[in-house]
């Protein structure tokens, strides 16, 4: 069995790849405006979607983007599968693998997707772990290039450099921009409340990426320093799905960590990017979320054509070279 | 954006539109039947179906109606998506309309429904709301035209003018009747027990448009009155999905609402109609059900047609003008 | 309305039309491996399936299966169907028949197939029952012939008689071997601990066939003696899908019934095979099935083409002759 290559976290990609990735979304993107529903780059193929954990986005948009694809998506909820449970996680991945052409999974701790992948014999695609969210980095960045911002490439003329703000909860949204400033190189400013810090292990892995990639790393607990002449300011919800308990105390700990008008203001023309489901009032203000700078629901749909890149790249990666 | 037609009520159409639904569905029907399984009126187009009550006949209809019609239906059930719950309506309007190509609900409170619609970029089709079931009255009165029976149009010959018959109930499909009737310009009557009525102001409303339409509205407490020289008589069943509260109690007050052959014999070689799931021996006998009378299963198979119909319909009024 | 030919048990089945399904497995995989991904002998069909009872491989091998087809296939669990509750399973029948083109039920009691496939209008497939699982043994014996061991049939040179040695619950895979081994006349073997005896109506049944097809059927409680010689050996978990009742108590009485490496040692070069999910440890030792005796994962594959064989097979037969 050749190696498959998987996506399960931009910490096993290069910044060309990476890249690569966001290149086809956004080429992907401009040809369905201009009439091209359906791009048949994963025609006749099948793509199983595994949801430990219910989504609508993600489910919707890798429904439709196979779809799209030329292909066909496969929903199995955790009433039909659960991983490891009744049967071993790398007996499911082979059977599973032996007859579907792509595998995504929505699940709780990311080794779980490791073993999965490592049996294996198709790619598999991270769309949600405790730690890592990676498809969703690439709708961002996407909506960040459409709005004038990221890394210097040829092809984009005028970029301005990311100065990226993320405020809120140390979770796997924030462990993701960790993975993409510190591979595209650019700058992040993460600040949480004190006790909600981004993984020590996943920080240290990123500063070690930026040694090689120059990305600056900013970890605070102060928000307004960390907004301070951002032009990307993102949140992500306090209280994930499944993770209620706590909630009220968890709330009052974030107290200053709203994203409102005043964080907006200090940021340099900042667009606002949230992966929605928002929750306003708490981490965004409704005023912020439907404000002219709030890029969300372009991101939204970005997510549509970012999964379709993510297919196309993984299928020429493991079948076309 | 432009200004987006959908599918809520019939109360929103006018007559000749309502009969260019059915038109449209009795063409597909025919087609269908004359071999052409497939007719791509919405190719390579989705459908995003949110069941937040579950349903056999809807989603089969509108699953395949969408794959007969060269498009693809996604299934979203009430484990993946609640609306307004977690994420308010308005940012799942507007992020499943930038992704699917038409949405179909069926929920509660009709007012869910039109929040959702006037965030949505994308035309709404009412599933079946706690108010009208509008997608079930296309399908049974394309069953009244294939039974001889309808208003007057010069393609259909020698038709039999309507005298509807609706026993039991005042819910969503006593609803759903007024607005056919009062649309069309047909006679209709209501019978229901005492504190079953219709909604006064769902009534007034049909009152108003019976006006310029020249429908005859009857409403009664008495079956028996009702039936007499109707060419159609229809029923629903008594305790709805989710309502099951309180069952034993409103079988009682539904004693004689019951659509037996004694009922039957009062019309005039009248017709048997019920959106199904039947319950024999409550609202209607075994023995009428089953009679060459009854047409449930003919209704029933039209649903997939008429779904088909509607969606033609919805596309031709917002896309191809 | 025609006779229908449904798919509920080999019982049914003789073995000519066995090996036809069988054949026209094997050749729809041999293309499929060719490059012949879409076969499209079920183009532009719907397969509507009703799950009573969750499943992982069921599901994915009919949903990719009928995909491949070029058709399309339709999951209903049941949250949204609930044979015989709500609905009579005659109405249920009747509408779902009106609306796709091919039904596959798994489902408890066998008579519930039976009620269903005798009010419907097109076929229906047991996709698994508490007294069969007959597409199960299309797949087992597609990977006994590509083993080289099958019944002497001019096309494949050289098989090996079949001496298969079921081991474990007298359950529905235990009854369905007895259905092939009977129709098709190879030697069987089955050993159960006592208590746990196959059903002896259906054991009588396979008896009555062995007469005609010469076939030699063996029931003994001694696992050892089963496995004398066999080339296949087989089992299947002892507690099933909502059977976890007595699970402690049911397992120490299935004690020396765990097919390991004695067990294997015993047969004639024997290939195991497992319908998974696999439980190491007790109906099978993990050294067994990764062995390279163990065909357990190209049976899985296997699935995937024989349902596809099944479905060509019931078009064949329904509406081509």
């Amino acid at each position: 069995m050749p190696k498959i290559k998987h996506f399960l976290s931009l910490k096993d990609f290069s910044k060309d790849e990476i890249l690569r990735i966001v290149d086809t979304s956004v080429r992907i993107k401009e040809n369905f405006l201009n009439g091209s529903k359906i791009q048949p780059y994963f025609k006749d193929k099948t793509l199983a979607m595994i949801f430990e954990k219910s989504s609508t986005r993600t489910r919707i948009s890798f429904e439709i983007g196979a779809y799209q694809l030329g292909g066909m998506a496969l929903f199995l909820s955790n009433k039909e599968i659960q991983l490891g449970r009744g049967e071993s996680i790398k007996d499911t991945a082979r059977v599973i693998s032996s007859m579907a052409d792509m595998i995504m999974i929505r699940t709780f701790d990311h080794s779980r997707l490791e073993e999965f992948s490592s049996f294996s014999s198709k790619a598999v695609i991270n769309g949600l772990s405790n730690e890592y969210h990676p498809t969703q980095l690439i709708a961002d960045y996407m909506t960040m290039l459409e709005c004038g911002i990221g890394v210097a490439e040829s092809k984009y003329l005028n970029l301005k450099k990311p100065i990226v703000c993320y405020i809120g909860d140390g979770n796997n949204m924030a462990h993701s921009w960790l993975m993409l400033s510190s591979k595209l190189g650019f700058e992040l400013r993460i600040a949480t409340p004190k006790g909600f810090e981004v993984d020590s292990g996943i920080l240290n892995l990123a500063l070690d990426f930026a040694k090689s990639s120059g990305a600056v790393i900013n970890i605070t607990n102060n928000p307004k320093d960390a907004a301070k002449d951002a032009n990307v300011i993102t949140t992500d919800t306090w209280v994930s799905m499944g993770q209620e308990e706590g909630k009220e105390e968890k709330i009052k700990q974030f107290s200053g960590f709203c994203v409102d008008s005043s964080i907006m203001n200090l940021g340099n023309n900042a667009i606002f990017l949230h992966c929605l489901p928002a929750y306003r009032g708490y981490e965004v203000s409704d005023e912020v979320i439907e404000s002219s700078s709030s890029k969300v629901f372009i991101e939204a749909e970005n997510r549509l054509h970012a999964h379709k890149g993510i297919i196309v790249f993984l299928e020429e990666e493991n079948w076309k070279k």
